[in-house]
This record gives C-alpha cells, sequence and structure tokens, in this order.
C-alpha cells in the first residue's frame, strides 16, 4: 500500500519553498514537516532519507523552470530572439514580485551542492543541461529563420547566456536591485543582434 | 588582554577553508576548531557569535580576491585587455587544480547568505562591488589607450564579465569540467575585440 500523494507532494511543495529560501543544508526535516501540517517523525514514511528527499527537490525545481523555458523559448508564435527577451523580462517581472530574493533554486544547488555530494550534482548537471538545452532549441531556430548567422556554435552561445544569467541573478540577489538582470539582458540582446556572432574571428 | 593574533588568524583560515568546501550553514564551530587544533569551546573567546566569525570570513574572502583580481588586473606591464585573459587563465589552472570545486568563496556565499542575513548580505556586495571595481578600472585603461572604444559604458561591461565569469563558476562545478570558464573565456574576450561595442547601438 503506498501512501497518499497527495501528502507527499505537500512535503515536496513545502520543502522546495523553504529550500528555495534558505539552501538544503539549512532547512531541516522539522521544519519542512511542522509548516506542511505533516505529524512529525512521519518523514521517512515518505522518504528513505533527506539525501533521497532532496534528489526530488531538484527534479521538482527542474521541471519548474523546463515549464517556464518551454513557454517562453518553445513559442511558436514568437520570433526566436524575442523569446529569449520574453524570457529575461519574466525573470524581471518574477524579481520584482519577490523582492529580488529567491533566484534560481538550480543555481543556488549548484553552489551549495555540487562539491559535497555526487548524487545530487548528477542530478543538478542534469537539470542545467536541460535549460541550455531549451536555449539551443531557441538559437538553433533563430539560425534557421535567419536572426542569427549560419556559422553560429550553438552550444557555446547558450553555454555564454545561462552563465551570464545565473550570475547576473547571483548578483541581483546581493544587490537586492533589479538592475543586474536588466543590464545582462541588454547586453545579450545586443550581443545575439549585433555582437561578434556577425563578424568573423579575428584569427 | 587580547589573545593572541595567530590562534584567531588560524580559526579564521581554518574556517574559511571549510566554508568554502561545504558552505556556511554546513560548517560547523566546533568541526573549525577541533581541525585548527584549538580546545574546544574557546571560540567565544576568539569571536562574540558565530555571525560576527562569518562577517570576518566574508573579509577574509574578499581580501584574497582583492589579491589575485590586483595582481591580474593592476600589473601595469601588461596591456589591459591581456590582463583580463590573464586573470581567467590564472582561474582555469587553480580551478584545474581543485579538481573544479570550491568556486568563487564570494559567488558561493551571495547565494546561500544573501536573502536570510542583512549583515551578510551588505558586507558580501560590498565584496562584489570591490570586485567590480578592479574590472572598472582595467576596462577604463583599455579606453585610454585606445583598445576599447572611447564610448564604452564601463560600469554595465564590468557587471557583464562579473556575471559570466560568476556563472561559468558555477557551471563549472556542476559539470566538473573547465570548459564553461573556457568557453566564457574566449566569448569575453570575442565580446571585447570585436563585439558590439565596436558597432553603434541598433537604436
Amino acid at each position: 500500500l503506498s501512501p497518499a500523494p497527495t501528502t507527499r507532494d505537500k512535503i515536496i511543495k513545502k520543502g522546495a519553498e523553504l529550500i528555495h529560501l534558505k539552501g538544503y543544508n539549512a532547512t531541516g526535516l522539522h521544519e519542512i514537516l511542522e509548516s506542511s501540517g505533516v505529524p512529525k517523525g512521519s518523514f521517512y514514511f515518505y522518504f528513505k532519507s533527506k539525501e533521497d528527499f532532496g534528489i526530488e527537490i531538484i527534479d521538482y525545481f527542474s521541471s519548474l523552470i523546463g515549464g517556464f523555458f518551454t513557454r517562453y523559448l518553445g513559442d511558436k508564435s514568437v520570433p526566436p530572439l524575442r523569446r529569449l527577451e520574453r524570457l529575461m523580462e519574466f525573470y524581471e517581472s518574477l524579481f520584482n514580485k519577490s523582492g529580488y530574493t529567491l533566484g534560481c533554486p538550480i543555481g543556488n544547488l549548484s553552489l551549495e551542492l555540487a562539491d559535497i555530494n555526487g548524487r545530487f550534482r548528477e542530478r543538478i548537471n542534469t537539470a542545467v543541461e536541460t535549460m541550455l538545452s531549451h536555449i539551443m532549441n531557441c538559437l538553433d531556430e533563430a539560425k534557421r529563420d535567419g536572426s542569427l548567422p549560419p556559422n553560429l556554435e550553438i552550444s557555446d552561445t547558450a553555454r555564454f547566456i545561462f552563465h551570464g544569467l545565473q550570475g547576473a541573478i547571483l548578483h541581483m540577489k546581493v544587490a537586492k536591485s533589479l538592475e543586474p538582470l536588466t543590464t545582462f539582458k541588454r547586453y545579450m540582446l545586443d550581443y545575439l543582434n549585433v555582437g561578434p556572432l556577425h563578424k568573423p574571428r579575428k584569427n
């Protein structure tokens, strides 16, 4: 007999909220259960270990972000480069609402957990690869419709965008201002519209 | 009577090592004292609280990174854009040695602590501003020697570089590969050498 999925889902959702705010190590199981209204001590009825729970949390965040990326970068009714701009506008609005807190949960867990747990690291890496795929597909469409040059290195460019986005979110959290994200958006768009991609390399 | 500075410094150095690897919340005071060979229970003889200790650790990391940035970006014997490349080469060599672990301690603490402690956030923000100043000074020299255009927005460009670097380090930790850093270095140099900075904006 398996437990009702709703209780398990409630623990994951509340756990994800707390971990998004405070990080994995600073969030106690006790606190998650208490704020989900689940009886203390019943955690191990739902999850084998805190580590197994952590894996579920990473997957939860990955699918949440996958949803955002699909909604904006996969929207065929919008030109591909404009989709990237719309994704950035979505992040700006999201972080305006959160008072420049929280950030990207996958970015947060990357820095917190990549070196201390191999299972977590692999799962986070898969989440990052998925985000990169979404960006690559969008850039590929831009290449095919002629808004990016045919010799574009899609994989490297997607990395460049992903790195800038993660760094801008990190800076936003520390500066408690939207300015880093807005600066990044403008630079990314300039880069894709008039940048070195459109010119031959120096050597 | 104040305690001998060497013991205090030993605790900070060992604490910084552990926090660089595991993060602030996952590092116990007990563990720091034990691995510094300092008697248990003597922590509060040296620091008022774990929070005060955390502030010292942030300052320690900031001055460590300030040293690297001064050494590479302040080296007047080297052309300014080459200095940025040399800083990136230094990071590549550092992270090759560490097996793509640890990353930037200020980046790590940004994501871990910015939302949960205002004193930490302000101190980390000061550290970030210092890193940005080093990059801005270097870009300003490049502008003055003609290797960057005179209308360059130095502050935005420094942010763009800082964001890319932090994101690339984050990705490196998760991918356990130097490739993100190497990609970032190439894109940054392309951007500064043949990028949109050298062309009029579209509108």
